[in-house]
Formats: structure tokens, sequence, C-alpha cells
């Protein structure tokens, strides 16, 4: 089969890969019938995360189940899934506590499992998927869904449910006003789910018109072009003298993560699910003083499909239209191209014969 | 009148002061019946926060209001009132908020307004109070409290209100599992604050016998003596193979921040009232995978203090018992010293004629 290797920093290449099969009793094989490129792919692209050795790669993909082992009972062969971005067992204290980013056995698209037994990567034709029960989630009724729908669906594996966490975190709702500080596409979906949980006021912070005009179509009420300062000035006149109970860190930066306290008013809540990319800091003094509640983290997005896949289908939501490209697998190197440059916020791939 | 004045490091003096009086229409004249040393105040006494001149000191007291200005509508001559452990207006947006600790005009016990006009300190005969519809609370239908109502009623002005508060930040509530790190007068409040919320199994971390003691009065299941990954893995052995749910931070120090997040399970939440004294770090790696809540910080206890202070009205709590000692106020400083050494957990200062 063919997958997208990492050989190093700016370096992707397609290649041919063992085809994956059943290994154990608990896994998968699924068909991949879209995968995308992950914001957090660009840091060993970009060589921000040290590449020791050429690896497959991607976390974020939806597909078609072909086999599986005869421990698996949730999922069968035919099946249409969504596979969230980390591999879970669904049966420890994390994972039942709806942590399963934290999962005891946790295993890596693109490494190995616990025994040490390869995990293809998204990026790829097919998947070997351990722990299949604990991590797919069957999509009902939907044997091939369209293009528009397979977007929406693949949001799910990754920045959608992570968007939600940071504003479940934030403690969005009703009656909250809400800043979104990243116009990436998790902060894009972080402004989607504020909408989703009530929120009347979203204030997105965008200096590009594309990503802003996808802000607005997901329900910001306001754009902010300022940075530092000046954006919390412009928060506070916006919200009539205050800051905002509710803010949403969607990038990773220590230039965001103080933008995001920037804004926060005193008492508020701020939701971080961008990665911690070397900086970005807490200052307990800051926390303490104003009684900010920090808290997201990497999202368990497995926790969150069930309910946001509901909305999917339903129609409530769209979190599709973060994919502003399509390509073929084949051309994985120029969809990290395009998202490296910003010319694409998201791009999907489309595996041959995947559609 | 009489009042405690720190000087320098372990330099606490009884001396004379002006009289307060009534300055402008929003402020009252108490006299204090009942104060106490918090841990913070050793801060300055054990040099750790310098003192660069001679300062009125303490921000807890009970008393009876002597006068208010002609602006004050909430408390009269003769109310018997906590006071909490900051001044603030009631009005502004944090106030509305319930977040007093960061109000807008915020004054701070022992020194001076936003006009500029001198703020006494609670461990003193009488105090001027500024603000004090925003910061007084009256007890209702009580003159002259006794010794054991007053001591409850004191803990109203900081460690039951900063403890309550801690519990709340860490989630606490019924079905979950909760580390109290920290055994003096806020700790053990912590404590009887998650029994009140309904806690069920309520771990206290001590070495101190008589400190044990008053937890496991307050409620507390269990008590685990070790520190360190020693004290986290006792924990999970109690809980049944995971770390807590709810954990409550009450010292303020790097080893004590280090004690509540290694405590912390996946996904739980750690409420931290400690004042952070240099060092305490809140290590955002760790809280990202592990998915820990963070909150708390600078109680607004004056938010609390209507709740609080009825369930000690009914008997429902009866904080009070972290008073191990009561000492005159001309005694101050043997009341430091006392609580310097740990000799006392919390000592109650009460001024002649007080009572």
């Amino acid at each position: 089969m063919r997958a997208a290797i990492i050989h190093g920093t700016r370096d992707i290449r397609v290649e041919d890969r063992p085809e994956p099969r059943v290994h154990l009793p608990g896994d998968a094989v699924v068909r991949v019938t879209a995968a995308c490129v992950c914001g957090s792919d660009l840091w060993p692209y970009r060589g921000v995360r040290e590449v020791t050795e050429p690896k497959p790669i991607g976390h974020e993909f939806v597909g078609v189940v072909e086999e599986v082992g005869d421990g698996v009972s949730t999922v069968k062969a035919g099946d249409f899934v969504v596979a969230p971005w980390a591999v879970s067992c669904g049966q420890c204290p994390p994972c039942r506590n709806g942590v399963q980013v934290a999962c005891e056995h946790r295993a890596s698209w693109g490494g190995t499992d616990e025994q040490g037994l390869p995990v293809d990567g998204g990026q790829g034709e097919r998947v070997r998927v351990p722990m299949a029960d604990g991590t797919l989630v069957p999509v009902p009724g939907v044997a091939e869904p369209d293009e528009a729908l397979t977007k929406s669906l693949l949001t799910l594996s990754d920045v959608m449910g992570t968007g939600h966490h940071a504003a479940v975190a934030a403690k969005t709702g009703p009656g909250r006003s809400v800043v979104v500080v990243g116009d990436g596409a998790v902060g894009l979906c972080g402004v989607l789910a504020a909408k989703r949980l009530g929120a009347e006021r979203i204030i997105a912070m965008s200096r590009h018109e594309d990503r802003a005009a996808i802000a607005r179509k997901f329900g910001a009420t306001d754009i902010v072009a300022e940075r530092g300062k000046a954006a919390a000035e412009t928060v506070r006149g916006l919200l009539g003298g205050v800051l905002a109970d509710s803010v949403l860190e969607c990038v990773g930066t220590e230039e965001s993560m103080d933008q995001a306290l920037r804004c926060t008013r005193a008492g508020g809540s701020l939701g971080f699910v961008g990665v911690p990319a070397g900086g970005a800091e807490l200052p307990i003094g800051v926390l303490f003083s104003k009684n900010i509640t920090v808290g997201g983290g990497a999202a368990s997005t497995r926790h969150y499909l069930p309910e946001l896949l509901e909305d999917v289908l339903s129609g409530a939501i769209d979190p599709g239209a973060v994919f502003d490209s399509v390509m073929p697998l084949e051309d994985a190197a120029e969809a990290y191209r395009a998202m490296d440059e910003r010319r694409a916020v998201k791009v999907m791939l489309v595996p041959e014969g995947g559609k």
C-alpha cells in the first residue's frame, strides 16, 4: 500500500509500505477514505521536533473497516468509522473517566503499540488499528459519505473535538462571553463549539480574511486583528468594559498563551489545547491574583465523538468547512507545503480508490 | 488604641495608634472583639517578604460596628460583623462576578485605600473599614457571640472561606475522591469544606497528630504521612488504583504544588489557594498531557461568607476548632512565635475589652 512517510525536515514522501493485517484479537484493519494534515504534523515537518528516522505520519482519518480480529465486538467489516487521533483501550480508569488521551495502554498512529507491533500512520491507504473497540467509532447508517459529510466526519478525528475540548474547559455556555485565540482549524472549530454550546458573544482573533470568513460562518460575532495589550483592550471595549468569561487558547506558543491570559477576566476560565510549543508558561502569580482557571490539554476526541457525531449527522454543525483544499494522497508533500506556507487552512488527503 | 505593628523580621510590637474615625461616607469603624494570625502573616514575620517600614498587620477580624458614614446602608452601629481579609467595593464587575479579590477599588488592611487614607490592621482594638457596604457582613441575630461561635465566625474572615475556595476550585462534590495537601488552618478547613460539599473519601496529608486529629474531626477518612512519590502511591492504593479526582493545594510551596500534582488523576482538578511562595510552578506539559484543571487562587471569602455563615449559625459546621490557642492582643508577639514554631495551629487574639 501507499503511505506518507516523514524522512526529516520538510521531507515528506509517499512510499510503498507493507499491507497492514490483523495481529491481535482486538485489531481492525481500516481502508482509509480520507485523511488530513494536522497543525501538529507541521512540527516535525518544520524541524521543531526532531525526526530521528523515517516514520509513517498522520493521525486523523476516516474509512471503511475491512477486517477485524476475533475479540472486536463494536465494529465489523463494512462499517464506516472515524478514528480519533489517539488509540485507547476504553477500559482503564482514565478511559472510563473520559480521558482517553491518558489511556494506560495508549498507542500512537505511526508508531508501535504496547506489544511493539507496528501501528500505521493515518496518511496512508490502510491502517492497522489496535484496541479497535476502544478506539474506533462507527457512523450509523452511513456506508459511503459524500465529500461534504466526509470532511465533517474527518474533523471529529481531531480538530472539532479539540476545539470543543477548549470550549468545555473554558466553561463556555449560555450568557458567557468568549474569545478564541488562534485561527487555525482548531481555533475555527473552537468558535463553532462555542456557538454550539450557547455562547452569544464570540470574539475570534484573526488577521486573515479567509479564516475570519470561516469564523463568521461558524458563529463569531466579532473579529479582532490586534495583538497583545491592544487586542485585550479591544476585547474589553467590545464587552462593555470587562474582559472575557471564557478564553480558548488554540495555538500553543508563548505569545498565544500570553494573549489568552490578557483577555481573560478575573474569575474567568482559560481552555488551552494548543500543544505547548516551548516557551508557553502559566504564570502562577497571575492565575492566583486573577483567579483564572486553566484547563484543557490534549483532547480526548474519542470521548466527545458520539455527541458531536450526532450533530454532524443531523446537520446541526458543519465543521468540514475548515477544509479549504482536497488533494490526492500522492500529493502529500504539496499538502504539507500548502499548510506550512499558510496557503491552506487544512488539507484533506484522499488515497487512490479512497472514494 | 492598641494595635500590632510589624517592624521587621520577627519583630512584632503592640503599640499605641491613633483612634480610627470615619473619613468617607462609605466608612465604618469597627471595635475588634477577636482577630487572628494568618499563615501568610508569617511571611513578612520570617523575612520572606521584606518589611520596609513599620506597618499595622492582621487581616482577619470580627467585631461590633461603632460608627458608620452617611453612605453606609447594610450595617449600622451595634451590628456584629465579620470582615473578610480583603476590602472590596461590591459594585465593580469583578465584585459582581463574585471575585472580590480582584475588586477595582480593593484596599488592604494595614495599608491605605484608593484615596490614600489609612486602613488599620486587623490585629488591633479598632479598624476603619472603607467601603463598608461592600466589605462587611453582619451576623443576623447575634449581638455578642460566645468564644466558640466567635472562633467559627472568625474563620469566615479567611481560612474557612479559603479552604472552601480550594474545594470548589477542585470540583469537590458527591462521589469525588479528595486529597488535601497542607495541614495548616486552611488545609484543615479544606477538609471540612470537602466534607460539607459531599465528598465521601477525604485524604488529609499530615505528619502532626494534633492536626491530624482536627482533620479527622472535620471529616478526613484517611491520613497520609508520606511525601512525594510515596504519598502519591499511598493515595493510589487507598483509592483502588487511581489517583484523586480533586486535590486541594493549601500551602504554596514548590514541594506542596508538586505533591498536589502527583496526587491528581488524569482529568482531575487541582484547587490551589496557597499563596505562591516562589518556586511553585505549574508545569504546562503535565497539565496538557494529564488534562489536569487548575483553579483557585486568592479566595474571595466575601463571596462565600453568606452561605458559610448560615452553616456556622445553624451549627452544621464548626470551623472554629482550628483555633488551638487564645491570647490577649498584648501577647501578639508570642502568638507569632507560637505559630512560627508550629506550637500552635492558629492563635486567636483578643483585645482588652474585646469580650
